[in-house]
Parts: C-alpha cells; sequence; structure tokens
C-alpha cells in the first residue's frame, strides 16, 4: 500500500476519533441552569435553562401543560415544584433548539432581582430531576460542542464579556461574530487547495504535472504567507488593545505629572504638593480615552542629584516602566525652559530636550534611533498659566487652570489610535497569544515548504506533510483539531451563566 | 344651599384637582430608558426603555423598519444610531402599551453584560430625541400613574426587590400583588356603604329611616373596627419579619456565647479564646434561618463583679441589647449546672434559672409578669460534651462537637414562626410604619363616630364627615389621595431600572 493511501487512512481514523469525543460530551450532558445577569439587587434578573430536559423547566415552574409558543414573553406565575407555592410572577421565553445560543432546548424566566427571589427560583430548578447548576462558561462551551461557536469567536465572546471601552467591545464583537474566524478559514481553503492539486499529483504519480504547477503553487503560498505576516504585525496592536496601553508619565521632579496624572483621572488618585518628590512609588489606574483602554502609570521624578535611598529607589522604579511602556508621556515646566536662554535667546526645542533628557539620563531612550527604543511619545509642557511656550511637537497645558487639557486629550486618541489600530470586518485583528503561537508556526511550515520546494530536495510525500501541518494550525485557531485542555483554558474565561 | 350638598360640591372639586395632577405627569413625560438588570460583568445585562416614543428605539437600535410582533424575542444586531456601527448582537422584545409593566409602550434589550457593550447601548439611545435616562423607581412610578399598581403594591414590589429571606419574600410578594389592598379596599367599601346610608338620610332629611339603622350600622362598623384592630396587632409580626428578628445572646462570660455566635454564622466573625470576658463590643450579623431573617447579636458576658471598666462597659451595653431584642438566646453552662446541688440534689432548671438570672442581675427581665418583659427566650445549655443535662425547656448543645446543634436550629425555627408568622393570601401581613398610622387614625375616627352616634350628641352632617375621614384614611393606604411628598419617599426605594 503506498504510504500517502495509509496517511489518508490514518486521517479518516483521527476524524472518527474527534466525532467520537463529541458525541461523548452530548450524550452524558444534563440539563443545566444559572442566574446568567449580574449579581446584586436589581430591577430584573435572568434565569437561564439549557439541555434535553429544559422543557420540563417551562412546564413545572410557570405552570404550562403543554409547551407554549416559541420565542414569546409569557407572563406567569412562577411556582416552587416542591410545594407549590408561588415564588414570583415573570416573563418566561421558551427557545426550542436548535434555534437557541447554545442549540439544545432552552429557556429564560426573567424575575424580581432579589436575593430571595433569585435562590427561591434556583432551588426550584434544583428540585427537577436531572438538573444541575451550571459550570463556568458552561452554556457557550455547549454552543461550540454544537456548532453554534467556532473556537475564535468563543474567545471573541469571553472579551466581549471583559470588554471595558468601545474600541475593545468593537474588536471582541468582529470576532465573536467570525470575522476573525472567516479570515482563518480562506486561508485554510487557500492552503487546501495548494495541498489537494500536491496530493492528487502524488496518488496519480504525475510528477511531470506537478512540476508544470510548481512555480504558480509557489506564487500562491507566497502569497498567503505574505497576508499571516501582515496579520501577525497588526496583531501586536490588536493584543496592546486587549491588554490596554501601558502610558507612563515621565518627567523631573515637581513639573505636575502627578497633577497630570490626577487630571487624567478626574480625581485626585495621586498626592499632589507643592514639595518635589511626593511621589514615590509607582501608581497605576485604568482610563477609557477615546474609547481606547489606557493603563496609565504615575512615577517618582526624575532628579539627578538626589541621595535619598527612598527617592532613589522610586527613581529605579520609574525607569524600569519605560521597558514596557507603549505610550510615554514626557512633562516639563514652562518656568524651567523659559529659564533656559543662551546669549538672551530661547533653545530650540529639540536642544532645550536633549538637555532635559540628558537630566534625567535618558537621551539614549529618546535620541538612540534603534528601533528598540523609539515608542510613541507625547511631550507636555505645564504651567502655561504662568509662562507661554508655543513650540511644535509640543502640548501645552496648564494643570492649574486645565487650559489646553482638550488639546491634550485629543492628541492622546490620537496616539493610541495609531498604536491599537481600529478593528473592521476586513481586517480584524489577531489578540491572543494563543493565535500568534499558531499562525507562527503555521509560517515556519509554509517556508520549509516553500525553500524545499524551490530547492526540490524533498520526497513529494513530505513535502505535503509540511502542507499538512500548517493546515493543522490554522485548523487548531478555529477549534477543529482542539483538545480538552485548551478548551478548559478558554471556558474558564467566562462567568457562570454564559 | 345645605351644608352636605356644599361638601358634595367641595369633593367634585378636589378629585377634578387630583385627575389635573396625574394628567400633569404624564403630558411632560418623555421616553425613559435604564439598565434594569444587575451591574458588572456577566453573561446577559437587560436594558429596558418605556415611553410614548419606545418604538423609535426598537426601530432606531434594532433596524426594524415596521415594528416587530409583541412580546416576541428577535435576535438582531444592535445598531449606535449616530454612525451605524453594530455594538453588539442581542434580543430585542417589544411590548406595545397597555399590556406592559408601566402601561406605556415599552420594549427590552438583552445584550452581552460587559460595560463597554451596555454603555455603547445606553449611549445611544441617549441620542434618539426626547429620550433620557431613567430615574430610581420611574418604571414603577410610571406603572403606578398608569394604574397598573397601586400604592400597597408599589410598597411590595420595593420590598419584593430587597427581600433576603424566604418567608421575606413571600410577605412581599403577597402585597406586590394586591392582597393587602385587597383587603383595604374591602375595609374601604362596606365603610362607603355605611356612608352613603347617612349621607342619604342627610340628603332627604329621613331622621326616622336614619335612627332605624342605627343599630345595625353600629355593628357593622365595630365589625370593621375589629378586623381592622386585629390586623394591627398582626402587623407587628410582619413588621419584624420585614426588619429582621433582633436576636441577643446573652450569659455569663465563658459559657460559649460566642463559639454559639460563630456556629450560627457558620464563620468565626467573633474571636473565641478560653479567657472569660474576650468578647466586649456588641456584634452583629444577618442571617437566614428557616427563611426567617435573623439579626443575630453576640454580647459581653456578664459577671456580677467584675471592676474593669472596659468590662463593665460592655455589660452595660449588653443589657441595653435586650430592650429592641425580639428574641433572647440565654447560653449556660452544663459544668456549672451540674455543681449546683444541695444535699446532693441538683437544683431544678427552674432554680438554677432563678439563682443565674440573679447572677445576672436580670431577673425581673425574665421573672417579672409583666408584659413588656416577657420576650420569648430560648434557653441553651452548652458544653454537653462535657456534662450531660436532660431538662424541659431546654435545649442542650456542644458547641464544641456541634451535637445538639440541629435540634438548637429548629427550636429558633419555631419561635421565629410564632414571632413573625407566615403571611397567607388570606391573611396578609401589614408591616410599615405609613400603614400603622393609616390604620389608627382611621380607627379614631371610627370610635368617635360609635361612640358619639350612640350617645346621639352630634349632629349627623359632622358625624358623617368623621365617617369619611376614616374612608379617607383607607384611600390614602392605597394611593388613590397621596401626596407627591409621600411618592417621592416610596419610590426612592427603588433602584434605577425598575
Amino acid at each position: 500500500m503506498k504510504f500517502s493511501v495509509m496517511m489518508i487512512l490514518l486521517k479518516k481514523a483521527l476524524k472518527h476519533a474527534e466525532v467520537m469525543r463529541f458525541s461523548t460530551y452530548t450524550f452524558r450532558k444534563s440539563t443545566i441552569y444559572a442566574l446568567s445577569s449580574g449579581h446584586g439587587k436589581c430591577g430584573v434578573a435572568v434565569i437561564r435553562v439549557t439541555g434535553p430536559k429544559a422543557s420540563n423547566a417551562v412546564q413545572a415552574i410557570a405552570g404550562f401543560s403543554k409547551l407554549p409558543e416559541p420565542r414569546f414573553a409569557h407572563l406567569r406565575n412562577f411556582r416552587n415544584v416542591h410545594n407549590g407555592d408561588i415564588i414570583d410572577k415573570g416573563l418566561v421565553i421558551w427557545f426550542p433548539g436548535p434555534k437557541s445560543f447554545t442549540g439544545e432546548d432552552s429557556c429564560e424566566f426573567q424575575v424580581h432581582g432579589s436575593l430571595a427571589v433569585v435562590n427561591g427560583i434556583l432551588n426550584s430548578l434544583s428540585l427537577i430531576p436531572s438538573f444541575r447548576i451550571a459550570e463556568a462558561g458552561e452554556f457557550t462551551r455547549r454552543a461550540y460542542f454544537n456548532g453554534k461557536l467556532d473556537l475564535t469567536e468563543v474567545e471573541g465572546l469571553a472579551d466581549l464579556l471583559n470588554a471595558e471601552t468601545e474600541i475593545q467591545r468593537k474588536q471582541a464583537f468582529l470576532q465573536s461574530q467570525g470575522f476573525l474566524s472567516k479570515l482563518y478559514l480562506e486561508w485554510k481553503n487557500d492552503l487546501s487547495k495548494e495541498l489537494a492539486h500536491i496530493e492528487a499529483s502524488i496518488d496519480f504519480e504525475e510528477t511531470e504535472n506537478l512540476d508544470s504547477n510548481k512555480d504558480e503553487s509557489i506564487k500562491n503560498i507566497s502569497r498567503i504567507k505574505q497576508q499571516i505576516e501582515t496579520h501577525l504585525l497588526n496583531g501586536r496592536k490588536g493584543e496592546i488593545l486587549r491588554h490596554g496601553v501601558k502610558t507612563v508619565i515621565l518627567g523631573k521632579p515637581n513639573v505636575g505629572k502627578s497633577s497630570l496624572f490626577n487630571l487624567l483621572c478626574g480625581r485626585p488618585a495621586a498626592i499632589v504638593t507643592s514639595t518635589s518628590g511626593t511621589t514615590r512609588d509607582v501608581l497605576e489606574v485604568r482610563l477609557d480615552i477615546s474609547g481606547y483602554p489606557l493603563i496609565l502609570v504615575d512615577t517618582a521624578g526624575l532628579a539627578k542629584h538626589s541621595s535619598d535611598p527612598i527617592e532613589l529607589e522610586g527613581m529605579k522604579r520609574a525607569v524600569e516602566q519605560l521597558d514596557n511602556a507603549d505610550l510615554i508621556i514626557v512633562v516639563m515646566d514652562a518656568s524651567d525652559y523659559s529659564s533656559w536662554k543662551i546669549n538672551n535667546k530661547y533653545l530650540t526645542f529639540k536642544d532645550y530636550l536633549k538637555c532635559y533628557m540628558k537630566n534625567l539620563e535618558l537621551e539614549s531612550y529618546f535620541f538612540d534611533c534603534s528601533e528598540r527604543r523609539s515608542k510613541p511619545t507625547i511631550f507636555v509642557m505645564n504651567k502655561s498659566d504662568l509662562y507661554s511656550v508655543e513650540t511644535e511637537n509640543v502640548v501645552s497645558i496648564s494643570c492649574k487652570t486645565e487650559k489646553g487639557f482638550d488639546n491634550f486629550l485629543s492628541t492622546i486618541g490620537v496616539e493610541l489610535n495609531k498604536i491599537c489600530g481600529e478593528p473592521t470586518k476586513e481586517h480584524p485583528c489577531m489578540n491572543k497569544t494563543r493565535h500568534r503561537q499558531h499562525l507562527e508556526d503555521c509560517l515556519s511550515e509554509q517556508n520549509i515548504f516553500i525553500e524545499k520546494y524551490k530547492a526540490s530536495d524533498m520526497d513529494v510525500v513530505i513535502l505535503a506533510e509540511h502542507l499538512r501541518r500548517a493546515l493543522r494550525h490554522l485548523g487548531k485557531l478555529v477549534g477543529s483539531t482542539s483538545t480538552e485542555d485548551l478548551l478548559d483554558i478558554i471556558f474558564s474565561e467566562f462567568c457562570i451563566g454564559k
């Protein structure tokens, strides 16, 4: 038997094993329920039920003798299934599978949002045979197993539930709606076609035909490779957007770093005094600016000639923050700039900045041309109420009168947009290490394939296997070949009730 | 013109003024929206909209060109009305008035429960003309003004949202469903009939006819009076149930009061050591026992001959707690009881208790027969693992081994049931000072009426006015004659979104 035929048989066996795993989950599952809306006293609470016996909940709790009209909000008394006591009056909606979120029979109870009412309904549900409380993410897990969502969509949904700002929501929503999967599946589809050509030529031993298609094949695969590379490059933006843009405020002591920090926070998060060296610790807050998530970091002022060990430690930590920063805000003092004159002429801002950075012992960070150091930076000249400074590339502001603050905010907005981009349907952003890993592995398999194919120094059967591996990595991204362990990690990011 | 006719005209004028007030509210109202489900990250969030333009929300956000089928859960994309961006995909339900909670056109959006998604939808709603965010309780206020709920039902709903235990929920649910209103309206109806008889006789100057009905009328009104009195007496139970049963643990030092307290809490809320006098402050926790709300209070041990000023202050506070207690738990030490022998014979428990209470200087609290002092009390003999004590009316327990704890719990349950009762449809419980005030005022008007009517020493027109006042107090209970101020107080108890 030919090697390639053996491989095809092996693949079929693997596929069969996978279907078995899916089925196992299906057969052992019970009907689950959970509070899906937020905790705490509120106007309305939503309790959801899904699973093969969900209809029992509709009948036992809401007292329907036969199943009600699907997807219709019925106002009913909800009863304790044990003693028939009315627990509450509310809305019940029946969602028969497969047209439900999980793909299974489901129903939803909307009740008054008090501790006693929610507990009353949950207790009552627990009394129905084969019902149990849901685990975290179990509703979504069932949607995944029933083919309602693929793995990147599941990840998008988890991000959507965690989204704190508008652009984070946008990125997560696009992913949850399958736009990222669509991209991966297109690549997978295109690669599969190339693989099919090669496999066909193996089966029929048409090595001549194979050679004639070689250039075309290499061209196509290179194109896909190029797209993945661009996607990975943009993905850095998506990852920053997902985690938040780490923004470090930096400058000499007493130039108003903490005042600026507090102004951005909208509250006195940092202690501000006229004494230099007030801030010693590294303070961090999460902010939403123009829809982007900002992790704002206030640091100790950098004074060249301090000998106080606490201040020195503060400065060390301030400089360390630069390594992980995505954006730097350098704060200067307009009065300081005004006093720097040579021959009664102001220094150019660029010259001043060089002196300033030298003072901070950070010249290399801002004037070293190497890639690693060129981080996006905003230069702020504070105390504009006392001294007027008009130069290019500098934001003039008075933290005291708040003059220039709106302009400063929009400058940050522009930088954030450059750093994170804005995901679109056509260009959904990758934002997870898992994706980066698989895409990089996929790329390296493609690289080997192209290199060896060009040089014609590898058996075609083995060559095809590299392409198959590349495909498998794309497959893992959308979840057609994923392990239980991976699923556990992904679904544990959800709260109970989703 | 006769006095009574003038009064009738005046009443009509008042009624007209009231209708005007209702109408004013109706006309000035805008369309309101709010997050109705709980805050915080969760699977699903419910955003509700109500008001004359609610249909605009369905069309603008969910993109329906014509209004969808009422009460049907439609899966739709929800868009930002400003730029058409998709915010989320979720369920929308359209509830046309008057068959909605508020009686007005309403709709509900079910979205993913993240900060960014909820804010996205709320922002989008704010962009629709004449839409504004709801005030606390404004949905319910509209339901009230549209005649969907009366005032006691509104109060019941507020209690239902606050209910923490099963029996609190039951009481609140019955009130929210109008069972208390039903009772008040029956009384109002019965009293109105009596008033009608008297008014008729005034109009037609049938004083003879009036006299012939006198006995019957007095009998009927006395019956209503009796019912209200019983209701007020039971109402004390409802008030305790609403606020929680204040339960004070009391005893000598080091008998295990704090151990018992912790055992009931299910966690080490109080510090327990073998040193007597460990507890000095008054500790308080809220518990749910058998569905009743218990406010459990741990106190300092009462030692007769202490001179430590802190201990003395602690003991003073412990005794002060008795004044507001609804239930007292007296803890004793089995080893102490075992050592109290006279002529080698145990004291009867009653004699021991007298000695014990004398030691605590609290004889008057437990052996004074006056009404004020006879509070429900459970006697607990701790340390049963060391000494076995079997006497009537005493719960034997070991806080160390937890032996006897279940028995102790059910003893508390029985006492709680006696103290709070269990409200039923037939006997819904009154639980608010407002109700008590109006019912007491109503009673005193009836008392004057009966007294003067019996003695025949008052003009019938003035006599009738007393009955009218009694009726007005019942009217205020269900809210047909309430002031804006009162409404503000009642509705401020709600959260936003209800």
